[in-house]
């Protein structure tokens, strides 16, 4: 039993896509709405969710620069495993260092991994601000905050580059599958309809996201 | 998008079965062998083995107690993500605590998560001995190893025992398989005829199933 036998049986090649930016990108909301058509597409795949996993398997973690490389590192390893069972991985996370990327990168094997970077400026995720994070970090509620305290180094050499202040969701979506595609992972595929084609909505759709009731701390995954 | 429709797409119920007993017991083997069959009746399943992720999630734990505490929750914490993906999770895991354990149960809902006690006896696992590593901790070169110089607490109600210097893994595995058919995951199906009928032939199927190049340290997972 090895990744080639699972992934056969899925019909699928399967790959990481890790989308690294901003808090309030987008980057949850695009990998949802790409892991809908996916799954719409026959194909499997799963959402590693910064946030999420802030609430399970990083829920001992802070957000000092050690635990911060832990965390991406637990990520990767995590979407490792996953890409092993066969599946296609959707990775949303802040992930703001370059070398933390660059460590995950090494994890797989040439061309698995494919780096997005959802290049929203800083300054529309402000704005957009759907946790209220960014007030907070402006009212010096929150230390090392992305954007505002802490840096973020943006990919030198990513595989997409995604601005969601300028391109729709839609758009966006139908980028990453042509990416996924030009790998050989998916046939091409028009986009549903019926998903959020207004970079408006993004926050909204962030919003809609949230799958815990209890949203303690930071709520942003990096 | 959540776990009953990433279930729905693979045709099957999502479980966690997990895998507790000495080291040489037969778990990895048990896991393995199950997978095997999940694949040949179309069913998407993972093994998740101490060993392996002890090189990567789990590199940075050591063998103290809060070590093995915290190496049994990522675990578990990266088996529940892997049933949200739809998947049927085995877990090969020492995980000789009945804290540890039951702490991995509460992340599940009810039903979700099987408990398999792979009984063998010590001395039959000290006999097999196929990493050496009886031998070493007899030696006294390895502290705190379960069943020598660290305890081993049977679950007091798993769902199934399986002892294998009493039972085939021809016969371990319709046990489980039967389970799982109880539980609706899986439609009843004979185990392929390949797979290895004689206990004796355990310890030979944990080496030929060694992933790394390198096994360093212990090389055994919990």
């Amino acid at each position: 039993m090895n990744k080639t036998a699972r992934a056969r049986q899925k019909g699928q090649t399967p790959r990481v896509v890790w989308l690294t930016g901003l808090s309030g990108a987008g980057k949850s909301t695009l990998a949802n709405a790409v892991e809908r058509v996916l799954l719409a597409k026959g194909m499997h795949s799963y959402v590693l969710d910064g946030d999420s996993l802030r609430h399970g398997l990083n829920r001992d973690l802070g957000y000092g620069d050690a635990d911060r490389a832990e965390n991406i590192r637990r990520v990767g390893e995590v979407a490792k495993v996953m890409i092993d069972a066969g599946l296609i991985v959707l990775v949303a996370l802040i992930s703001p260092f370059r070398a933390d990327r660059r460590r995950v990168r090494e994890l797989f094997e040439p061309g698995e991994f494919i780096e997005v970077h959802v290049s929203t400026p800083l300054e529309v995720c402000e704005q957009r601000d759907p946790k209220g994070l960014y007030r907070r970090a402006r009212a010096g509620e929150m230390a090392d905050f992305t954007g505002i305290s802490s840096p973020y180094e943006p990919p030198e050499a990513p595989q997409l580059e995604l601005d969601t202040a300028l391109l729709s969701v839609h758009d966006c979506i139908a980028r990453i599958l042509s990416l996924l595609e030009l790998r050989g992972v998916a046939p091409p595929v028009a986009p549903a309809a019926s998903l959020p084609a207004d970079p408006q909505q993004l926050a909204h759709a962030r919003e809609v996201r949230m799958p815990f009731a209890d949203r303690r701390g930071r709520g942003d995954g990096y």
